[in-house]
Parts: C-alpha cells; structure tokens; sequence
C-alpha cells in the first residue's frame, strides 16, 4: 500500500498534544503559504512551532501528511466559522449571508488559506476535490432544509450549492485576497450577495 | 528591466506564421496541462507542435514567456466562445444563460484550461489576476447594459459580477473537470444557473 494518512494513529490524547499539534498547523499554513510546498521544509515548521523536528513525527508521518492534515484543517475552520456565525433564530436566508460574512472575516484572518487550498489541486488533488465537495454538500444540505421550511424554493440541489460556493469564493478572492481601498466593507458585501441570491437580479 | 513580455516584437505578420503560432500554443497547452509548469520543456512543447526547437523562438523568448501568452490566450478563447453563442436579438439574461452554456462546452472542449489558469497563480500571479479581472470587468460591463435596458435591476456592479464569474467557473469545476455519470447536462445547468440568477432562491 501506499503512504496513505492514517490520523487515528497519531491523534494527540492529551491536552498538550493537542496544543503542540495546533501550533504544527499553524505554523505549517505559513511556511506553506510563503514558500510553496516544494520549497516548505519540516524543519521550517518545527523552527517556527518551536518545537524539536523529532517532535514532528509524533504528529506526522512526512511533509505530504502535515499538507493533506492542513487542507482538511483548513476546511473545517471553514465549516467552523460558519457554524459559529449562525444563530438558532436565523432564517435560511439570513444564515447564507452570515456565513458568507463569517468566511469572508475568517479569510482575512488567514489569507493563506487561498494559496494552501489551490496548490492542493497539484500537490494533492484529493485534498483539493474533498475540501469543495464537503462544503458543497454542506452547502446543499442548508438549501434543502431552506426549502423544507419553505423559505427556499423547493428543488434546490447540487448545481444551486455549487454556484453558491463559487459565488462565496469569488467574492473572497476580489474582496479578501485583492482587496482595494474604498471597497465595500464585508458586511455590505455579504449583503448584496445576498440579494443577489434572494432575488435575483431580474426586474 | 526585468524580462517583460513584448507581443508587439514576436507577433507573426503572416498567414503561415499565425498558424505556427497557434500550433505552439496548443501544444503548449498539452505540454503545461500534462506536465505542469516546472516538469514542462520547451522542447516537448516544439515536438508536439511538429516545428524545430529554433522556431519556438521566432515567437517566444522562454518558458515563462510561451506560458504567459497561453493565459491570455486561454482568457481571449473563453471571451470568444461567449460572444460566438451571443445573437444580437437575445435580452440581457438569456445573453447571461448562453454565455454559460458557451464556456461550458468551451471548457470541455479544453479541459487543460483549469489547470492552467490555476497553476498560473504560482507560476505568473499577474496574468492570473489578469485573467479574472478580465472576465470580471466584461461581466460587470453586460450587467450594466442589462441594468440601462431595463431587464436588470439598477445598480449592479463588481459584486454582483464577481458573484456571477464564482458561480460560472465552480458549475465548470463541478460538471466539467468534475462531471459524473448521470448529472444533468450543459443546457440543465445553464437554465438552473439562470433561474437563480434571474429569481433568485428566495420564496
């Protein structure tokens, strides 16, 4: 077989494992963020984890295995700040625009996350297609039940949740990545997508 | 200066030298797409288009150079497909419908173009920017039109055609470079994209 991942075997079981772990990823979002994978290095990371490079072994079987952990991380900080924008009381529109809001602020909070997800397509193209089919179908999911509660039209699927993420992506590339002076701030952003969304823009 | 690009120099002023030219750049496009930029040789590119290595730099100064004018090239091709579907009688979001329906079959007919585009984010982040620019301001210039006939809303603008370009190039991830069996066709697609664009889905 090949050097598949294998996250059960090195999960961290303590608290200060976990720690160590986080600080390994973040560290590697930079070092892979600023050099590229090919010129990223283990030994950049543990230096700027400021952790000994044994250490990284416990976590990590090679600099392919930190990079896919990254991706997958990445996406569920995605997921998470989404979640954590949401409120109980939100109607399924309102929900869209403050995810969209929560992943533009948690974008600029970690710009690198652009460049780590797009070299994913040629450093580990499953990487790459698992991070947007997951939050596609997370996607889907809330379109679905905006449809149940009948917020939504009804018949919403997978070309609606696509085009959706590719609308929230864009938006982040324009007004994260190559933000200008005198932009939109992200709160107005998310509003007219919103509308856009909502209404469409047919008079 | 650094090595800038100079069309202006290398362009072919005849008939057989347009098509040499062409040949180079679908062979390039081969080349880059099979092999990515660093693995990529300028003499697979010059073997695959069946021309001596020497003539490659009748057109193209390096590389760097061959691949920044596959981008633009590539940017022009999808601008192209999008007017050849445009018929002067058609309103502003069956225009919007057909155009992209236009760069889904575009991009089928050239796969290569994901890659590319993607890969020049690393290799040439200017052209990248570029090219979504580009296509960004030629979006935002037929909301507009479509805003002054009166079949849009007024007030339309780079939001509203970054949000439109995400939707056009993730529906191209997901059923082109992406496509399963079973999934609905270009033509589906394009009318699902265009109901959520005209409508919206808010009930």
């Amino acid at each position: 077989m090949a050097a598949t991942h294998r996250p059960s075997d090195k999960t961290p079981r303590t608290e200060r494992g976990r720690i160590t772990l986080r600080k390994l990823l973040d560290a590697a979002a930079t070092e892979f963020a600023d050099k590229g994978f090919h010129e990223a290095s283990i030994s950049g990371i543990t230096r700027s984890a400021g952790v000994a490079l044994g250490t990284f072994y416990t976590y990590f079987d090679s600099k392919d295995a930190v990079f896919r952990a990254l991706v997958s991380d990445m996406s569920a900080g995605v997921g998470k700040a989404a979640r954590e924008a949401l409120a109980p009381s939100m109607g399924a529109l309102e929900i869209e625009r403050a995810a969209l809001r929560a992943f533009l602020e948690f974008a600029a909070e970690h710009k690198e996350i652009y460049r780590i997800i797009d070299e994913a397509e040629f450093v580990d193209p499953d990487s790459y297609r698992t991070h947007y089919e997951t939050i596609g179908a997370r996607i889907e999911e809330r379109l679905r039940q905006g449809g149940d509660s009948g917020e939504f039209v009804p018949g919403l699927g997978t070309p609606e949740a696509w085009a959706l993420m590719g609308m929230n992506v864009f938006l982040g590339l324009r007004y994260v990545i190559w933000g200008r002076e005198g932009d939109p701030d992200f709160t107005e952003i998310a509003r007219r997508a919103n509308i856009l969304l909502t209404q469409g823009i047919g008079r």
